[in-house]
């Protein structure tokens, strides 16, 4: 028998919830039927709406497990007050869980920041790592994806950091995009080593020296959408920028009714989420706009994250002497 | 009788030159014979390439000046050798008019190093100007235009430099795009002032404190395409990604044949250039891909530049008690 994995979901966050959350874990159950001797939800919210929701017949599963959570933290509430103040909330318990070792991920399209305190404070950083990071998709028309990371966490990084994320974002795409020597590219202002700022232009020289990954020099922002590079490392400040960006463009696309297959591949609505890469454990964090395929999206991404164990993947790089 | 103003076009610059250059003459010539009486063009090229396509007559007019240029800076060349040693070249002979007072103002589509070597080692920065400063148009929905600055001189910014580049915009918006008491927006990762990078927190605070400007606030990249903020500011670094980004989307637009008013307006190539701001006096710097059009409207800015006489005002505005 293979090995179970023990997801964690949190039913109350997220602007759609519960609703989109329990549609979602409904589309899981119903698009994955392969993976439920594998699996075992964990969902956190509350007992009455989950019953009804997903009916007595489907609550009796062996693989449906409820906690009932008395409290939310919203998606505008201080995040280090909320986590302190709201023990009964799904975020505090799922983390709860998490820690104990009872799931072996938690997901959730509830309050970033929350997330971000429970990975950095109950989770805690693999050792060596400076900083957690998060990555978002690239849609190319070839059809493949890229990934940019980071998109958010990180607003001043130092060029470790981006050699760091190198790796970390070298491992993802191995592991969850199914990339092998993934080719990594430095998000710069100039395809020339010496082009940049004082932080790319440092980052340059660790990145090229770094043999644990496949570094192919420095990218523009006109060329992250084509094919060069699987994994394109920047400080959060500017990946935060690099994505909104994209954002508004799919916007206005959508906006002024235009119909492009492409450009449907930035609706971030529909993606899964993305794990929190660089802590002790697997933590999924989705939009807080996410709809029923995001949710189901986020679920089976937490199935991957878990399967691949991408933190024990990342501390054995960490602890790899190639690494700076 | 209105003032006369002398405007220096370098007629070798750029990867189309000197038949687009020449094009572009004609054009500006046929568009604004309004401004005849108020242009005098000195064309900085080869005199006999020049008399061949502009005809004799047109060549012995007033308003037409021929400075023979035996040289030209290609656009891969060093910009600092180039300029020391091609003292024959276009774009070195220009600069040469330009500091003798000969011309008001200088514009290529030429190699761009060499016009900021220019800018800076022969004209010379405004008393109080940290760095020169270029701009982009952000093409809004509205049919209105931001402008984003810096885009590319600057990589490294302090907090000073962006408070700076507010007032220069100002400026800029207020004489060269008719926009009284422009809205100023921060580029940044979140609304809320605590948002952003070290650098923008504290810009965030210089910008809020400075009564020369309409601050507005942070604007993320999301929002730079509504009608939010007239001046956004940003690092050159930020403001390169974010040009590059748009073109490499209108690129997308284009090669996927989709036809849309809207998106046309990200085709740069028919823009008229951006001056270099905060210098003593008036350089224009055209794309090197500039088009027919796009060298008549680069004239039609030099005009408009030298005639609002920005250099003038941006020293005014340094020895204002407002600005830090």
């Amino acid at each position: 028998m293979s090995k179970s994995y023990n997801i964690g979901i949190d039913i109350l966050g997220g602007d759609n919830a519960p609703e989109c959350n329990l549609n979602g874990v409904h589309r899981f159950l119903e698009n994955h039927s392969d993976l439920l001797n594998s699996v075992s939800l964990f969902l956190f919210g509350e007992v009455t709406s989950i019953k009804e929701s997903l009916g007595e017949e489907l609550c009796s599963k062996p693989y449906i497990n409820i906690i009932d959570c008395k409290d939310n933290i919203g998606y505008n509430e201080h995040p280090v007050k909320a986590f302190l103040q709201k023990p009964e909330s799904s975020i505090v318990k799922g983390f709860g869980y998490l820690k104990a070792g009872e799931i072996d991920v938690f997901a959730s399209a509830g309050n970033t920041g929350a997330m971000m305190v429970g990975s950095t404070q109950m989770i805690g950083n693999i050792e060596g790592i400076s900083r957690p990071v998060i990555t978002s998709i690239l849609p190319r028309e070839s059809g493949n994806h890229g990934i940019i990371l980071d998109v958010g966490i990180n607003a001043d990084c130092k060029p470790e950091m981006l050699n760091q994320f190198a790796v970390i974002g070298s491992i993802y795409s191995e592991f969850i995009r199914n990339i092998k020597n993934p080719k990594v590219g430095l998000l710069n202002i100039g395809e020339e080593e010496e082009k940049g700022n004082l932080v790319t232009k440092a980052a340059h020289k660790l990145l090229k020296d770094n043999n644990r990954i496949n570094f192919i020099g420095n990218i523009e922002s006109r060329g992250i959408l084509n094919d060069g590079a699987d994994v394109i490392v920047c400080d959060g400040f500017t990946g935060n920028i690099i994505l909104k960006q994209a954002e508004s463009f799919y916007e206005i696309i959508k906006r002024r009714g235009i119909k492009d297959d492409y450009f449907e591949h930035f609706n971030y609505e529909s993606y899964g989420g993305t794990p929190v890469l660089g802590i002790n454990s697997n933590v999924i964090i989705a939009h807080g706009i996410s709809n029923d395929e995001a949710i189901c999206n986020m679920i089976k991404m937490s199935f991957d994250a878990s399967k691949n164990d991408l933190p024990t993947k990342i501390a054995e790089a960490m602890t790899s002497t190639f690494v700076c």
